[in-house]
This record gives structure tokens, C-alpha cells and sequence, in this order.
């Protein structure tokens, strides 16, 4: 039986796989780690880049946490008085060049045990793609990389995560999409029809498709021309992904209303984000191109 | 007996008035006024100063709207079907100096009306400043003032309104108060033992000691020196000002979870906001002193 250890420890190997991979892409960004302890039980490592090549600012978390399940959560859960322990690894990454895409993992798994003795638990995860200028052939590659993840384990799976990404990944009092969406799913267990192992094999398979992805990008998008134009426009787009960070994100509130570790959770901030009342962008310019491709339900393949 | 009619004019005179002596303080910027409609029912009148010579970015805003009241908000009011009315000026002006303050005020008429007829009313309201740097001279002449307001109406209010915007204006993710607080009130109504009018007079003091205030710290301030050093942390307080308004403020969450005008809420926002991982102030720095000010219970006067 697969154990809640053995999971932890893959985690913590792909962080470090992540990073090493990252880092040999930026070639110039090292991470900077913390490792940190969390007081109700459990702890993590952070992994910093600032000012790399490529990455002007970017983490990469691993943690692993465990104790009491706040009463609201359990509630939420349907539970009674449960033990909690979580795991996984979470990363966004905000590239210094405009042209290059902004990028959110996560990859996690839950597990709770009631006093009675009653356990449950679940996997969960998801990436999306966040560019602040949409190119059509950019996203069909980020969406067929998915695609073909999701269907070595699953033929509905591609078709039904990424309309939870859709839904998921969306700014609702902008009406607007984050970005691309990609991927989201959660609660993955037996109920699923599939063995603990098949969830697991699908997880590690998201988990091992992130860097090969965003690496693509970063050695075909970081040499693209920009100007003052660009990074203005990438900042207002900074600023959306703030909004749906502090006011959407479950992951964020969860962390944050459970006193998380703040700086660890509220690392995918961006290191610049700007807002400029009713800005529009001139009719038929990039920015305008790609504000209106950023609706849910978009078959990007 | 006061009607909302009378009260919603007296709103949109105190943001004629306000409007006039910031313009006039500022010397340089003009309020760029936009009407709008909510489908609902009502509407407002939403005012923005952007690159002022003090003022880099700020908001009054007058709203008045008004309709069915949703099944959650009735219920958390533990009032049955109801429509309601809602009318209100709001501000918030973030100043290019990094020694000028950042500055908030709300003032608000709540009405709802039961199906069976009955009816509930109230006043809210709240100043409350946030200096990038805190000068303790500056923040006992903001209280000051704040006390004289309270004091003409109640004895007791400035203490308790005191105490009660310390409560409110905390990121408790951050475990630091917004800035040095000021006054905070809601739900006043007959039950505190005071007639409508006398309330609405306290309400409208409350109003009309803004911009006195404000432009007092515009003259004083503005002429201030600073550098790449103050700019910096200006920057990095007002991310802090973003993580507050998007997570923690009830106004904004009420206003985005009822489809209300987003760009008048979010006007709140800053030009620019900076996030950097872990940043600590140098020990004794004028930026520590500063956040160890930030801390609820402290009695400015």
C-alpha cells in the first residue's frame, strides 16, 4: 500500500528536480532556500529566484504539513474532529521578459483521520499558463503537452481538466481568464475507479511535465524584443494575477486563513504589479488581441 | 423625519466639496469624473486624480444604489426578503511622496425594507491614514483631530471607534495594522441611543474634517525629501495596502461579490505595488522604526 511517506519523499525529489532544471535553463538565477517548521506540526522548504536571467522572481515550495483540522474545515469537508496531514509542491514563476509566459504548479495530496478511526484521502494538482501576450501556437503546444500527459493515464481526463482549469483559473469580477487556463483537478481518490498507484502515476506524470514545458519557453520566448510598451502592459497583466491570487485562490485563503507561512504562500506575488484606472488598450493592438482571447471554453488545440 | 433623499444629496455635496479642496491643494491635478449604472438598480458617480503634483493616484467615489438584497447578505443580517438602499462616498488617494501619507475614507447610509414592511436603517463610516513612514507628531495630530470630531457628538465615541479601527484595519496575515488606524463605526442606529439626525450630524463631521485633514498633510509633506531608498519601501507599504484591501476589507469583498462596479472598487489600488520575498528593513532604519509602530492599542495622543 502506498503510504503517505512515500509520496512526501517524491515530492521533495521533484522539487529538486525542478529547481536544478530551472536553474540550468536561467543560467544565471540560483535558489535560495528556507527551510521552515510550522507551529501546529510539519514544515517545508521554500526555494527563492530573484533577479535570474530568465526568472526575475520565482519559488518553487515543498512542504509537508500535519495536526488539527480546524472545526469550519472539517465541516466543510463533511467530517467530524479529524487529524489533517498535507503534502506537495507549489510553484509560480514570473519572468523578467514580458514575451515569456508566467507559470503556476501544484501538485498535492491530502489525507485525514477521523477519531473514530475513518480515513480518507485524495490527490490534487493542476498548471495553467498565464501569458501576458497570448501567441495561438504557444498555447496549442502548452495544450497538447497536457493532453498527451492526461491521456497515458486517462482518455476523459485531458477534456474534463481543462474545463475545470477554465472555470478555476478565472477572474470573475473582470470577466476575464487568468491566462490560458491548462489543468486543475482535485479530490482524486478510489471513488475515481482507479487504484491509489494509477492517482499517484498520473500526479508524478504532471509533476515531471512541468519543467520540460516551461524550459521550452524560456529558451524560445527570453530572446523575444520588448520594449517600455511591453512592460507596461506586463504589470497591469501582474496586477490581475494579484487580484485572482488575493481573492479567488482557495489555495491562498486556505493558507492564509489557517496561518500558514505567509512569505511561503504569498511567493507567487509578483515583484511588480501595476493598476491604472479603466485602462483600455488601443482597439486591434496586441494587448487588445489578447484581453479578447481570454474566455473560458477556448479549445486551444 | 430625515429621508434617504436628503441624506444621498448630502453625500453628493460632500464629494463636490471634498473634490474641489483636494484639486485645489494639489495645484495640478483635475478629478476625471465617470457615471455610471448598476443593472440592479442605482448608480454613482466615480472620480479619479491620476498624476497630481501630490495626488499620483486617488478615488472619490459617490455611489447610491439600490435592489433586492441577495439571500446570504439578508440572511448573515437575519433579515427575511428584502430590498435594500445604499448610498456613500468613499476615498482613497495615494500620494507620489513617499512622506506623504495614504489616506482612506468611507462614509455610508444603509436602508432595508423587510416584505412584511418593516424596516431597518444605519450609519458606518471610518478615516483612517497609513504614512509610509510614521512620524508619531504626525499621527498624534491625525487622532487629535479625530478625537475633536468624536468628541462634539459623544464622549465615548473616540474611544470606541478607536479601538474598533485598529480591529478593522489589521493584516492579520502580516500580524501589522494598515497604517495608525483612526476611526471605525457601523451599524449606527437608534439602539445607540441617539436620534437619526443627531447620528447623521456626527456622520456628517466625520465628512467634512477629511479634506482639512488631508490637505493639511499635502502642505506639510509634500515638500518633503526623498530618494531611490523611500521609493522603494513606498512601493513595498503599498503592496501591503494591496494584500489588505484584496484579502482582508469587507467593502471590497462586498462590493466584488455583488457584481458591483469594479473599477470604482478597485480604485482603491495603487499605480504601483512591489512584492520582494522575505525583505526585513536594516535594524534601526527609519523603515524598522516604522513597523514597529504598526501594532494595534497604541494611543497616538
Amino acid at each position: 500500500m502506498l503510504e503517505k511517506e512515500e509520496i512526501t519523499k517524491w515530492f521533495q525529489s521533484l522539487q529538486d528536480s525542478i529547481c536544478l532544471q530551472l536553474q540550468k535553463a536561467d543560467g544565471q538565477g540560483t535558489f535560495h532556500e528556507d527551510k521552515w517548521e510550522r507551529v501546529g506540526g510539519g514544515g517545508g522548504r521554500t526555494r527563492v529566484m530573484t533577479s535570474g536571467r530568465i526568472i526575475e522572481k520565482g519559488g518553487v515550495n515543498f512542504s509537508a504539513v500535519d495536526g488539527e483540522l480546524a472545526e469550519n474545515i472539517s465541516k466543510a469537508l463533511g467530517l467530524g474532529h479529524s487529524t489533517f496531514y498535507a503534502t506537495g509542491v507549489s510553484i509560480v514563476l514570473h519572468p523578467e521578459n514580458p514575451m515569456v509566459p508566467i507559470i503556476h504548479m501544484n501538485v498535492r495530496y491530502f489525507e485525514t483521520t477521523s477519531k473514530d478511526g475513518s480515513s480518507t484521502w485524495w490527490f490534487g494538482g493542476g498548471i495553467d499558463l498565464t501569458p501576458h501576450y497570448v501567441d495561438e501556437n504557444d498555447a496549442r503546444y502548452f495544450h497538447k503537452q497536457l493532453k498527451k500527459v492526461c491521456d497515458q493515464h486517462d482518455p476523459g481526463y485531458y477534456q474534463e481538466f481543462k474545463k475545470w482549469a477554465d472555470d478555476y483559473f478565472y477572474i470573475k469580477h473582470r470577466n476575464e481568464t487568468r491566462g490560458i487556463g491548462g489543468i486543475f483537478f482535485d479530490r482524486m481518490n478510489e471513488k475515481r475507479g482507479k487504484s491509489k498507484e494509477e492517482l499517484f502515476a498520473f500526479v508524478q506524470s504532471v509533476g515531471e511535465s512541468f519543467a520540460p514545458i516551461y524550459t521550452h519557453f524560456m529558451a524560445k520566448n527570453s530572446l523575444m524584443k520588448y520594449g517600455e510598451n511591453e512592460l507596461k502592459w506586463q504589470r497591469l497583466r501582474r496586477g490581475r494575477y494579484v487580484e485572482f491570487n488575493l481573492v479567488w485562490d482557495q489555495g491562498t485563503k486556505f493558507g492564509l486563513d489557517t496561518d500558514g507561512r505567509t512569505e511561503s504562500i504569498l511567493m507567487s506575488l509578483p515583484p511588480q504589479a501595476n493598476w491604472e484606472y479603466e485602462y483600455k488598450p488601443i482597439p486591434n493592438s496586441e494587448e487588445a488581441k489578447t484581453l479578447g482571447l481570454l474566455s473560458k471554453g477556448k479549445d486551444w488545440i
